[in-house]
């Protein structure tokens, strides 16, 4: 028989974790789920798993997520990314009707990005959770009538819960970026499209806007950046960039311009840009 | 009587917001605990307290907070920043000596920056929990001998617990960054020598690097940047960048500049820069 992968995912299953775990490895998966991100790294780290699914970027209410910053605190590599389209469902018991549900519950991001349902449907008060999936395993495993969550199709299914109102979001087009992510650094794969860099430079007069001018001379088209204090080495600025390779060898002169010139490059990760 | 102020924080009482809310704010202060930072900021956008205190960067472990975002969700405005020499002190209930404590619990990041320490104490297990005032109340409450917390001198304060070990953290000169809210504009003081800004730019070949250089021109260094993801408007990059001030003048000529040549400004704050 073959042994089935381990995949460490933050929360609850029937999240958009476990739903973007199971599109990209498949159903025959072994889903463990941790309450923090930082216990999902631990678990890639210390070998308990064998991949962590991690969402990086979420778009509309535009979530900036530390997760690089523990990625590279446990030593992962990147080895892809995955955008799930986020499609909001409510859910409720079987047998309830929409004009039972006088509450619906779930984290606050997902509340606000179905703003326009809850301002259609007065009579059920929207309510700030910890997490969506987390409020559907609630209702089932106490049986609460009159509650609905605000979750993912697969919570509903994993739940057995049923869904009053399909695709409530306000904006259609939004996804969020979750990356894949392993414990041994992978071997390069053939013309990569994207890079996961942290890059430390030191503390000189403009030395970030020269930094960005040599990489946009070489064709390095940045998708994100996030600088993070070192205020212990304050002569120090780090900095996790993501950014698209147009060619792979400008690339590498790139990060070789940028060791000999500015400071050091940690590569998290090169692999295919999934972005549509 | 005076009114007491009533000032947000995230966490229980005896966190390291509720010691940097009474160092800002004097000891007359009525501190009211939230969940999590998105209720700290609804309760200052509905006025149902007069100022939030939030932690906006975290030095050593580098953590990134998403808090910027929050802030301009719920349209407030930062009127100061105030750094927190973070200390750890391993506390217990009273009586208890380093001896008799077989677990210490905290945050993953605060046992981190106290490495060292328990490599010279394998006695103690470090232990992983939600937060580090959180453990100090639980020992408290429930009179738990043999744990301890490892937290602020606040929180052994406020929850009657002996410090049994002072200052264990691995480096010194390790500071929290907080920011002051308030749900009114105020009004711009005299040469602020730092700012907050929210900048859109149009998705252009080199447009960051184009900004930032601009930026570097009028004498604008940045401290922290931070991209967020717009993409159901995939022609458009915000950023939430600090800068130091040189010269206001310059400054304000820089916004203008921007406004006109690359996308929309929103200062989010214009205050005195308070790093030493």
């Amino acid at each position: 028989m073959k042994k089935k992968l381990k995949i460490a995912l933050q929360g609850v299953l029937g999240s958009f974790h476990h739903q973007v775990a199971q599109r990209y490895f498949g159903a025959e998966i072994e889903p463990v789920g941790y309450h923090t991100f930082e216990e999902v790294a631990k678990s890639v780290e210390n070998g308990t798993v064998d991949y962590a699914v991690m969402a990086i970027e979420n778009s509309i209410a535009g979530a900036i997520l530390p997760n690089y910053d523990i990625i590279d605190r446990h030593h992962l590599y990147v080895v892809d990314e995955h955008y799930l389209p986020i499609s909001h469902n409510l859910m409720a018991l079987p047998g309830q009707q929409l004009s039972d549900i006088r509450e619906a519950r779930s984290h606050p991001m997902a509340l606000l990005q179905c703003k326009q349902f809850f301002a259609q449907h007065p009579a059920i008060r929207a309510v700030d959770d910890v997490d969506t999936a987390y409020v559907a395993k609630i209702i089932a495993e106490q049986q609460l009538t009159g509650l609905a969550a605000v979750a993912s199709s697969k919570a509903a299914e994993y739940y057995g819960l049923e869904i009053l109102a399909k695709d409530i979001q306000t904006v259609a087009n939004n996804f969020t970026r979750f990356i894949i992510l392993q414990k041994e650094q992978p071997v390069r794969e053939a013309s990569p499209s994207k890079a996961s860099l942290k890059i430390t430079i030191r503390n000189e007069k403009g030395a970030l806007a020269k930094l960005l001018t040599l990489m946009s001379a070489y064709d390095l088209d940045l998708t994100k950046i996030q600088s993070i204090p070192v205020m212990s080495k304050p002569w120090e600025y780090t900095f996790f960039i993501d950014t698209l390779i147009a060619d792979e060898s400008k690339f590498e002169e790139a990060l070789d311009l940028i060791e000999k010139k500015y400071g050091t490059v940690k590569l998290l990760g090169a692999y295919q840009n999934r972005k549509g």
